[in-house]
């Protein structure tokens, strides 16, 4: 059975739960311990040598890097509606795939750790980081129902979590309608998981 | 005739640069005035609402982001030895192209553009930031030829660029032979393209 190396409070994490689900993959977690750092163990490390989780063995088949496990999944489901076939498609979701590695992680996701974790650093200016990414993603959402594609891809799978618990990093998300409404169309797919805040408590 | 967005002196450029000579692609650049802020004129974020560089016009077909366009034209143009269909070396060679998007141009990337361009920052905390990726970049290449896949993909491409330029932003390069070697290997390849300063001047 697949197994997937998760902490429970990860959007990275909850990014390959989500496709799991959507997929209908039966997986069993593997907890990684942060705290403890069990993620720089030379275990782990000879399973993710970037020493960050999730990854995944699958059958003996290790991916690491949450964008990854998702192009891997729906491939190897042959899910060409959420991981297309056609160029100009692929192009499109792989420009979500690294907005969600960079600029995602690096304002939204670290501004939420350094209130819910205390990771230290500049939190206003982390902030501000995320917010300018968020004004990105709200303003293509103003004109556009999903990220790419027309459609649900693993684009929207990839930016969602951190976007719908931005608010956990003290982001006014009132700044944002086109988003929050399609944070509530990506809440609303089938066989879409949730975790703690997520989606966001009334 | 494919247009790039492009600036001379940009890593993130220069991946597309070279994936067009490799394919063997007629293309013509437009060039993009970063100091005169250009990337956020409202033309420019027409073309790319992250607002910056570099991006595509294919005939109509307007894609950004430096993985994304490689993504794109090795599907085009059916080069699945660069991008491939199998899902586990589809999986392989994302892990990489995130590592592209995120840690290496949050390392090395900026270190460099701090020394090159002035850009203010912790330069210390950002080239040891650098340093650790490259480490784990040297680290994996001790025991593979390539990034992905026992052959050159496009996630050797994507990471290249700025690996190879980081002794511009004052990184000890002596630190990892493994790396160097896959750099020489890189600039061997058919097709292969240079920039100022890459290869490296003896």
């Amino acid at each position: 059975m697949l197994k997937l190396y998760d902490v429970p409070i990860s959007g990275n994490c909850h990014k390959v739960r989500m496709m799991l689900s959507i997929l209908g993959i039966d997986y069993e977690k593997v907890p990684v311990n942060l705290p403890e750092g069990e993620q720089k163990t030379p275990e782990y490390l000879a399973i993710n040598p970037v020493g960050k989780v999730p990854a995944i063995d699958d059958d003996g088949t290790v991916i690491w890097d949450s964008q990854a496990i998702l192009v891997y999944l729906a491939t190897k489901h042959g899910a060409t509606e959420w991981y297309p076939d056609d160029a100009v498609e692929r192009g499109q979701v792989q420009q979500w795939l690294s907005l969600a590695a960079n600029e995602m992680f690096n304002g939204p996701a670290i501004a939420r750790a350094m209130v819910i974790f205390n990771r230290p650093g500049d939190q206003e200016a982390v902030r501000k980081a995320g917010e300018a990414t968020l004004t990105i993603v709200n303003g293509w959402l103003e004109n556009h129902e999903w990220l790419a594609c027309g459609r649900p891809t693993i684009a929207d799978i990839a930016v969602y979590p951190y976007a719908a618990m931005a608010w956990e990093g003290h982001v006014d998300m009132s700044a944002y309608p086109a988003m929050n409404a399609w944070i509530k169309r990506v809440e609303a797919l089938p066989g879409y998981v949730g975790m703690k805040n997520m989606p966001r408590p009334e």
